[in-house]
């Protein structure tokens, strides 16, 4: 096992109804900006819980946060927070949202000039507004980490940060809110857990048994939960139990100690980038040509996740390994997540000299080995 | 799956040489307690290196906190950080030191009376004296969590408190401070955390897969890790691997959302008190015991348990669960550790009466479904 620091402080209320434990959460001595984004929540009741769970606070309210948030609208925010002296961001909704928020409450505590460092340099932050959240929706993660990314619709940069001063204080967690998700949010936000865990995960052996078989317990949870929410989205347990796994998956606990990889990630950042394509849609279809690429270096563990996770008794490797990639491939058609770009109208040809090209601008190295470059991205592309 | 509300800020800081990361660790506008035991810090080294990385802080040692730490000595420490003015309390030494050290940060903030009323009492702190820690001992999880047990020796009470205020800021875990560990509290570490486990896991199904499958991990990690370092007990990757098991087995994580038990560790605690047992000796008696007595309510998830740590292929839930049971007490033979009260020189039936009479006099219930009482205990240690 590597040495390793591990920090999570964020607190997780979890299940029915705990929207209504808000004003145990709450500062009650500060004015409050509660941010949302395109209005889902009005929708879905979260936003009427929300506001009833409200009553007697200060607040104020910041909707529009857009996905992918944009640099510029949440700076309008952080001019409303300064003039209305606010000391608590409480975010209502997905993801988005709360990186948007992340940024926000960085932004408005920033003293050296342009927030836009922040993400941009990876400036390490002093402090932040403290925040806690309402998560709406089972993916990024974001609920237990203290990661965030930004655009800046401007430049159509594209970056992220992490900092402990941005953990949520507090992350409600009501799995019903999730009922009302479109089907292709669902999957997305599958698929998309799905490979944090391979990213840390699916690298190569230093001796980490609990991390690797808790990586293994989130992957297998996913494949046992993912068909079921899809043939019934009021299945409260499936729900419950994929937005923990969602958590888990991304929160610190199964890479430390461990080696990560995140070179499909890498890649697929510079696919939508290109095409607009959905997050968990270009990881889908990259990680499988990633693991048939580094096939030899990745054997070891796949063949481990092809007898732990998928059961398979069988003493070859190489063979184990293999059946691993195809079973993968067909829990991901399982639940309706196409593994090939042309599935998106996207020639993989076209594509791989796409991000070849961006890769090589960039000029960096990706992967558990650093051996990831442009041309090794075109090779995995070109088969994705 | 329960509604839950999971809470853990302890920074953990794990691997070789990681003492030498103190003083980025340490407040310096503040005069530091550090707090130990009987000395066997000074024998194998820890002493030393925390010493050298304490050089240019302001600091003052209090040692002699016993296992089972006594009300009495935590008092002095207490007395001394009041006249001395300090703000930091820096325990260096296993699970016992450490519970003295949370119970001092306690009562040295405590304005409402006698402060024996914190853990008799279980009164919510307002505020302790923020604490840090080096663990040497894997065992008590003492480390990740915010638990402590206090002991009066002047009344022979002992009773445990559990408060967020006292969680430990940060947790220094370096496994080679565990090589020079005598044989018998490396055996009881084993046995004390795969217990801990059982006592979260080994109830009912409220569909908790990811916390199950976690639990397992930990228990497999455990099984396999367990007769390595007796056979080498300077295996650093299987020291390493013990250790995290040991914290993560009692973080609230594997709770978190599931049913708990804890009877094996009630009962355990009072054969402590009648004959000076070690508490993980007691446990390893008691808890075979307890799972054939609640054979029934118990069935399912020993069958779980046998498919899934110890891979038993087997469709009849009853075999499964009975092999389980077997299987579970030839790893504790493997360890060195006896399954009963005999082979600690202790008459069972005795031992059930004398457990019985102290159950009655308590009046309380145990067990995941309430039901332990002093009648069901008997039966129990009758055949430990």
């Amino acid at each position: 096992m590597n040495n390793f620091d591990f920090f999570n402080p964020v607190r997780i209320i979890f299940g029915k109804d705990t929207i209504a434990q808000l004003p145990e959460l709450l500062p009650r001595d500060t004015k409050i900006m509660m941010t949302y984004g395109g209005g889902s929540i009005k929708k879905n009741g979260v936003y009427d819980q929300t506001i009833k769970a409200l009553e007697g606070f200060d607040f104020i309210e910041f909707g529009g946060i857009e996905p992918n948030p944009h640099y510029e609208t949440c700076m309008k925010a952080v001019e409303i927070i300064k003039r209305e002296n606010t000391g608590f961001l409480l975010s209502v909704g997905g993801g988005s949202v709360l990186d948007g928020t992340k940024f926000i409450a960085a932004a408005a505590k920033w003293e050296k000039g342009d927030p836009w460092d922040i993400p941009a340099k990876k400036l390490p932050l002093k402090s932040a507004i403290p925040l806690g959240c309402i998560i709406t929706l089972p993916a990024t993660g974001s609920e237990m980490n203290c990661n965030s990314v930004v655009s800046r619709e401007s430049t159509h940069e594209k970056f992220d940060f992490h900092d402990p001063a941005v953990y949520p204080k507090f992350s409600i967690i009501d799995p019903e809110c999730t009922y009302s998700l479109p089907e292709r949010q669902t999957i997305n936000g599958i698929i998309d857990s799905f490979i944090h865990v391979v990213e840390q995960y699916m690298t190569y052996d230093v001796n980490t048994p609990i991390q690797d078989r808790f990586s293994e317990s989130i992957l297998r949870t996913l494949i046992e939960e993912g068909p079921k929410v899809l043939e019934n989205p009021f299945d409260y347990e499936s729900r419950a139990n994929i937005f923990w796994s969602t958590s888990m998956a991304l929160n610190g606990l199964i890479s430390a100690g461990a080696v990560q990889d995140w070179c499909t990630h890498m890649i697929g950042h510079e696919l939508t980038a290109a095409y607009g394509l959905d997050h968990a849609r270009t990881l889908a279809c990259v990680m499988p040509s990633v693991w048939r690429y580094k096939f030899e270096d990745k054997k070891q563990k796949l063949a481990q996740y092809a007898r732990r996770v998928w059961g398979l008794n069988c003493d070859c490797d190489d063979f184990a390994a293999k059946q691993a990639i195809i079973l993968t491939e067909e829990f991901f058609h399982a639940v309706k997540m196409p593994t090939k770009l042309a599935a998106f109208g996207i020639d993989a040809k076209e594509a791989a000299a796409e991000v070849m090209r961006r890769f090589e601008a960039q000029g960096r190295l990706f992967g558990e080995h650093q051996d990831i470059d442009a041309a090794a991205a075109f090779k995995i592309v070109e088969n994705a």
